[in-house]
């Protein structure tokens, strides 16, 4: 059997440490580094190399994987190590703009590297599982040749050559889901005001919840999102006057019961604006045109 | 077979609409009421009676069903008709705060009436199904009396003799609704920057989307609900530091690419709040205790 190629990973917070666990366990030589030395610790005791520098953990492998607080941090870590970095894949899977993104595939093309872009969709105890996946956009041919080791991590799902597009489809994911969290809280905060508890209101929400597919558009959300593409927001049952009526009446509630009203103050301005603009009976998904901008 | 005890319903938009229809089919003589009338029509042919005036109405019936924009329309629409009132059930529900709910069921009182409020939880396609289902709250004994009747409309759900419950039940719902809607909105505008498509980003945010539940508590959310309730955020992979600086990273790529900044400035203040106070350790649920203020 040929040795699996050898990966360098820089950054052992949770996420790090989980990939690295993850590419050891698969039989991949692993070389690592981390700021403060004691986090290497554990993936050294499962058979990673500690490197003593950036410099000496890039020189050790082809593929570079980053996996740090933002992009800031890879131009801190990556300074001094900028000479070995000629030929060699660098994998950001931090967090930061599309912007910062873009930014350092040029800063990684002007030293001689390939460069791509990375988001993992799940949380690091799912790390290496089926249902781990991970978004990748960059330097096609650097990601082909990779594509082998990084599907250890999580299935990869390759979005083009614009690194900035990994970035954003993750970023949009999470504001998807931080936003669901926020609004979830919010609501426990509200019934919470008339004495109903967090055990008792959570698992009622939820059937709410799992029904939001189908309230979003009974024929699929293939479906509304081919009509909102299309710029297309047929009126219907759920009209942008009664679901602002909703929301001014959750936003003067917030209000009366003294709890955050930022939250629902911007949900009742996304349905305001699209009526203040004339299109109140069009469908709710119309508050996607307002939020599009020029934003006052 | 005994006849059904008549129903009075007050209110002709769609969703009175629905229940009109529900009852009469259910064999309830129904009699109805609209400000503007030719919003009758439909539910005339289907058998309802006409009423000329909100008082003939209100005298047709133990049970009054009001289905109006706000409690502000059943002070309107009832001010002429107080005198027929006393002794009869007004089963208000119309979406309006907790307070103008409590307010009404004082004002029911000092007509003689006994009053209970509701929310109707599925869209109007959706009532009289098995799947609809309806809170209500306020006085018992009249709850009582008329269950059998609501629960043609969809299963009730009572939640006590405070009448503002119900209204709050509600509400707390659709803002996890609304919000989220927001949110799926707002994300497919963040990725439309680079050229993806809501038909495309869609099908995609929903396999993170469905997993939401199980992301926000892996031993389940009654006893999140159970640790919330007991003011416990114990820290884990999830903490406030993580969530915040992804929330600052969506906040800062909605401003780079001129989207609406003002729901991830909400979703991020609420992680802000739980770091400037000195909880960035502990678990994202910490930013429930920053919503029930004080507000600043």
């Amino acid at each position: 059997m040929p040795a699996l190629s050898p990966v360098a990973v820089l950054g052992l917070g949770p996420m790090g440490r989980a990939m690295v666990r993850t590419l050891i366990a698969a039989g991949h030589p692993v070389t690592v580094w981390n700021r403060t030395r004691r986090r290497a610790d554990n993936v050294v005791s499962a058979g990673a190399r500690l490197a003593a520098t950036p410099a000496d953990a890039v020189a050790a492998s082809d593929l570079v994987i980053l996996s740090l607080t933002d992009y800031q941090a890879m131009w801190d870590v990556l300074d001094g190590a900028t000479g070995a970095l000629a030929g060699r894949t660098v994998v950001n899977l931090s967090s930061d703009t599309p912007d910062k993104t873009r930014e350092a595939a040029a800063w990684a093309a002007s030293h001689g590297a390939s460069f791509v872009a990375g988001g993992v969709m799940v949380p690091e105890p799912m790390v290496g599982t089926e249902l781990s996946y991970v978004y990748y956009s960059g330097d096609t041919e650097a990601f082909d040749a990779h594509r082998a080791t990084l599907a250890r991590i999580g299935e990869p799902r390759f979005l083009g050559d614009d690194p900035g597009r990994a970035q954003l489809m993750y970023q949009a994911q999470l504001d998807v889901f931080l936003t669901t969290l926020s609004g979830f809280m919010h609501a426990t905060a509200l019934v919470g005001s008339a004495g109903i508890t967090a055990e008792q209101f959570l698992p009622e929400v939820m059937r709410l919840f799992e029904a939001v597919p189908a309230m979003m558009a009974v024929d699929g959300v293939e479906k509304l999102g081919a009509r909102i593409d299309a710029g297309e927001h047929p009126g219907e049952a759920g009209n942008a006057i009664m679901m602002g009526a909703t929301a001014d009446h959750i936003h003067a509630t917030a209000t009366s019961v003294g709890i955050d009203t930022s939250l629902p103050a911007a949900v009742r301005g996304h349905y305001r604006r699209v009526i203040d603009e004339g299109h109140g009976t069009e469908s709710w998904t119309r508050i996607i045109e307002g939020m599009r901008g020029p934003q006052s």
